[in-house]
């Protein structure tokens, strides 16, 4: 069980970052997505709000030496075919792909795979909730965008990525806080519900 | 894509599996329950019917050799922390385990976890669907058994597994064909919805 910091104040939107009295500064912060969504995410299963975790890294194991206890000693990495998160919250289900990207102008769909979008499309049409979390790391800014727009996006054959400007106006700023680091439920709650 | 056999008969109820003229005897298919679950999920996403899917094996990387193209040369398997299958039908979350046994009495509990046990608990509580499918490959049947019954009999001290009567008379067998090898979502349909 971690221990939560009580009176932890998100941080107003679109505010600068300077001289706050903070352990960890956004821009630490900042470096690592999928550590703030897996620490967001337990505090959201320890405060019993909703259940939503990360699947595993999808691994082809090749060779496993029992002598040994099961050690794995040939293996490599597959690709992930759905996303990297998915769960339940007020009775609905949630599936959402993290991406951070060091680019100011744009957020690439270079490193989104044909089967995520396809299976995020499936999502929508079973009634899911679908999203991307998008974090421009050099704005410090992490937005969430319903997964359509990416669908869309990735329609166009010469479309390779999203302009920010793009993703600012149909996506919602997620306020950012020490725990949870993202209160994205938040804009579930009020994008989706 | 598979190409699934048109015209695929599910047997009835308790039927004896005597010269039947198929590919597949209910003998043969009762020995691997994972994979029986995962061809039921790829015509279940493939015919547009549902977006279910296993959770990979979460693997520990200890070792990768990068000037060979990203191996893994020492890695271990971790325990699952939630259960092997999420997912949407019909705008509902769904989230069960599987699990097969050789015995004829009972369905043992020894290995499913504490942390199953209370992930299930909390997918209930946030308004999700929590099942497992349980076969006796002995008889060759496969139950589908709300999670709350299994969290009920967990809690016993002394009750270290529940009856196959318990199972039988709690449960909903699941008819089995060739493609969906398990018709778990008809079961989900009549109990559920």
């Amino acid at each position: 069980m971690i221990r939560y910091p009580g009176g932890s104040s998100p941080k107003p939107k679109n505010e600068k970052v300077v001289n706050k009295p903070r352990v960890l500064s956004s821009a630490n912060r900042g470096m690592n997505l999928e550590e703030d969504i897996n620490i967001s995410n337990q505090y959201y299963i320890d405060k019993d709000i909703a259940v939503i975790t990360k699947r595993p890294t999808p691994i082809n194991v090749v060779k496993v030496d029992y002598s040994r206890g099961a050690i794995i000693t040939n293996a490599y990495f597959e690709k992930q075919s759905t996303t990297d998160y998915n769960g339940v919250y007020r009775g609905k289900y949630l599936d959402f792909e993290a991406k951070s990207t060091k680019l100011r102008t744009s957020f690439p769909l270079s490193n989104i795979t044909l089967h995520q979008i396809q299976h995020l499309k499936r999502v929508l049409k079973h009634g899911g909730i679908a999203f991307f979390v998008i974090r421009f790391e050099a704005f410090g800014e992490t937005f969430l965008l319903d997964a359509s727009f990416v669908i869309e996006a990735f329609k166009g054959e010469k479309r390779k990525s999203i302009p920010y400007h793009d993703v600012k106006r149909n996506g919602h700023l997620i306020k950012e806080s020490y725990i949870p680091r993202l209160f994205y439920l938040e804009v579930i709650d009020s994008v989706y519900f």
